[in-house]
């Protein structure tokens, strides 16, 4: 075609990408509305609305009128945001141009239904009840993987969906290198036999919800612009100015409440703090998911579990359900850093996290690969999980059926979790020279200079910089696991003399 | 083009209007969020995504392969819903055709920001604050409805969206009928001196919703398909499957809240009633407003202000609030029923009701045909206030701005309040012919039959007849005031000795 002015050509990308960044706005709405209002005889119709828009938006992505346009933009005269958004917009674009519409679609329409049959099986602790949907899931994944990858490694082409620039091969040699040190610090705090103190008593609902909402704003979310709601398993949707996060309620385990809203918030404050004139484009929200668990797990873990954040938080619940429920600041601080033996991921602690995650990304990983059918995952997370963590699964519940991921298609997701515990040592130990009393803030619960910072170094440049390159500029170099493993020894050989 | 066969272009004209009907109802949803659970910051974004969901509906509407699909479909073979889905189809596309997209989508993108504005405005009874966002949409509006209507009534063009199959005209003469024997009535209550009784106490929030939502379930609403949440103005959103309600509570009267829960169910049934073959086609959903508001009047005053119900409601209003309230059913009958001074349409008696509406129908047929300017509206407002109801507005959250329809660009809608009064009464009048023991079933809380027999006559056939030609079917003759005025007459004459 002809070549047009640059300038006027990128005003006309920028406002056609913008034009589908809030149409998948609405898809996020219209998932967050699936997990915390929808009624449940909604899914059949919700799945047509999911195709439709799912349809709506891909056309849109593999449409000659963008091509046309990414053509008609010449590089000279672009600035870094620019240059970002048509580097984005051309990998979306690919992506959607190599998965045919059909399964694009099929994928969004079975979703609510699939994640729906999910909530039920988990709830009947019945794998057989969710397999036949998680089999059709597989295959449609399978499919679009195969479809993305052509030569190239299938799960790969699902991962980078949520972490672009890293391949499978590369994290299966950080997870191996992390996994025996955390095997050895495993190993050493189970021999200390050191006994954990429990937190007691009943703590109503309401009281619950209440101390979280307020713990999220001490963080500094922003309710003006998010809400706060219940499902069954927490999670962050939305960008810009409408970022809702969710928490769920144990009446004997506010643990579980308050640490899965920190860590929502986490996810939040990205969302949030990223520029305002990047909001409702297509570079208006995190870089990856990875840089994105590492705001949740610097808020949850790093800070929220910290023996400063204690001092806080020991306070803030004592105003709420007295003192009865524990007897000190130094037994909340050991009792939130529990290593314990456990079935669930997400109340794990932050060494055996890790061994979770791995866990499913090996399975994943083979599932998409073609190396394991869905007719042996059960069996197969069970063998894993003995070996990993010495003891059987009761149940599935407790096994297989525990997470949402897979039932919502979310394949390639799950590494980002650990990739996200290595990138938030990384930072936190850069953080440690910029911030030297950290310490001493996050005792009084005053995030606002932590918050500052990352807003800064991380939140406000939204997709701008692919996640290596912006870790690279945050922290100066490549990010290994080294400092997490540093942190987790430091930490927890500490708390269990060892 | 060439003619093609008749069965195949229908399947394919079927699955494109139904496409358009789940991203219309994805339009809903955001309606919804916005009125209940969206953040306030989030106004701006939210136009910009109902903006870019309403260019794309309102591009389905004007698209050529939609022209040429209509075309391709003869008459000849097609059942009465194939006939009706064209019909339907016509329309809307003929619309759309005429209103320019920018129009179309600048309405879309301003109104979250103007509903939000109202919202403020009302809580400050500042109608100045309000004045230039109101101006703005009702240029907007002028601009649809010229567009629209050619030469015809620039006003018909926007009510013909509500109420398909009427004209101003009509309306205005039926009205005039019927405010002539409203102010009689009226003359004659006031006259009459009679005291009604008040209902006295303090009734928390929460066993309120509780209560609602137990009564919403008993009139037979489907919270399986259906939800109950909080709104400062009740609505009913949604279709077939995820039809969801909202109310208010004032903790000084639960009449405000049972009462425009019963409003909203009426609503709710009439879209859960439509035949399951319907759902998420372009017949899905009520077919005029004025229907629909029938269904909603048919629960909330001819049934739910009936002698009979209140004897189901006091028992259950003193299962949940005690009894010192009131003394008895026929004092909760008559208070119920209170004919008394004041400003608000959606607390009004069913006598004064029709003054409110006729008040709202001529001002905005002003607005919108330019006999009147927004400038002018709020003396307009008041002037004709104390005209009809002998005192004056004492401030503009009691005036002008008390609802919310024009802040969403409803022109149009106010008169199918009365239409479904009137509606409603020649509905009843031929269901007491149907079920003759219906009192006794209404007064055991028993509304199994009548709802039946709404859906078998009403709910269920969707959009598939015009509102005219539905009521003839349903009551054998062409619908008018004269049902309503016998039924307010002999009501309200019994109620007050006059």
């Amino acid at each position: 075609m002809a070549r047009r002015d640059d300038n006027i050509s990128y005003a006309e990308l920028s406002a056609y990408l913008a034009r589908t960044a809030v149409l998948e706005q609405v898809q996020g709405l219209l998932i967050w509305d699936l997990e915390t209002c929808m009624p449940a005889g909604a899914q059949e119709q919700r799945g047509k609305q999911n195709g439709a828009l799912e349809e709506i938006i891909h056309s849109r992505w593999i449409a000659n009128e963008l091509g046309d346009l990414l053509d008609a933009v010449g590089p000279a005269g672009l600035d870094a945001r620019q240059s970002a958004a048509i580097r984005v917009a051309r990998t979306r674009r690919e992506r959607a141009v190599r998965v045919p519409v059909e399964i694009a679609a099929e994928i969004a329409r079975v979703t609510p239904e699939t994640a729906n049959t999910w909530a039920k099986a988990r709830e009947d602790s019945d794998f057989e009840s969710f397999r036949p949907m998680l089999e059709r899931m597989v295959q449609l994944k399978r499919q679009e993987a195969e479809a993305i990858a052509g030569d190239g490694c299938h799960y790969d082409a699902l991962l980078s969906e949520f972490e672009p620039g890293t391949s499978s091969e590369e994290i299966s040699e950080t997870f191996r290198r992390l996994r025996d040190s955390i095997t050895d610090l495993l190993g050493r705090v189970r021999d200390s036999g050191k006994a954990v103190p429990e937190i007691k008593g009943n703590f109503p609902k309401s009281q619950q919800i209440v101390l979280a909402q307020e713990i999220a704003v001490e963080f500094g979310y922003d309710t003006s612009r998010g809400r706060v709601d219940q499902s069954v398993h927490p999670f962050t949707a939305g960008s810009h100015n409408d970022v809702r996060i969710t928490n769920r309620v144990d009446e004997s385990d506010p643990l579980d409440c308050l640490y899965s809203t920190i860590h929502e918030v986490g996810h939040a404050l990205y969302e949030q703090g990223v520029d305002e004139g990047l909001g409702s484009t297509i570079l208006g929200t995190g870089t990856s998911m990875g840089v994105h668990e590492s705001q949740s797990r610097i808020m949850e873990n790093q800070i929220g579990r910290s023996r400063a954040y204690c001092n806080h938080l020991y306070k803030r619940m004592c105003d709420q359900f007295g003192t009865s429920w524990i007897s000190d600041t130094n037994d909340l601080y050991r009792a939130v850093n529990a290593i314990k033996p456990g079935y669930i991921r997400t109340s794990a602690d932050e060494v055996q996290y890790n061994l979770h995650i791995m866990l499913r990304f090996d399975l994943e990983r083979a599932l998409i690969n073609r190396d394991l059918e869905v007719n042996d995952l059960e069996a197969a997370w069970n063998d894993r999980f003995s070996e990993d963590f010495g003891y059987g699964v009761d149940k599935a519940s407790n096994g297989v059926l525990q997470d949402t991921h897979w039932a919502q298609g979310g394949f390639g997701y799950f590494p980002t979790y650990t990739i996200g515990n290595i990138y938030a040592a990384e930072i936190m130990a850069r953080v440690a020279r910029d911030i030297p009393d950290l310490d001493e803030q996050v005792s009084r619960g005053d995030m606002s200079v932590l918050r500052a910072w990352l807003r800064e170094k991380v939140h406000r440049h939204g997709k701008v910089h692919l996640p290596h390159k912006l870790m690279e500029q945050v922290i100066g170099h490549n990010p290994t696991e080294v400092p997490l493993i540093d942190y987790l020894n430091e930490k927890f050989g500490a708390l269990y003399g060892c």
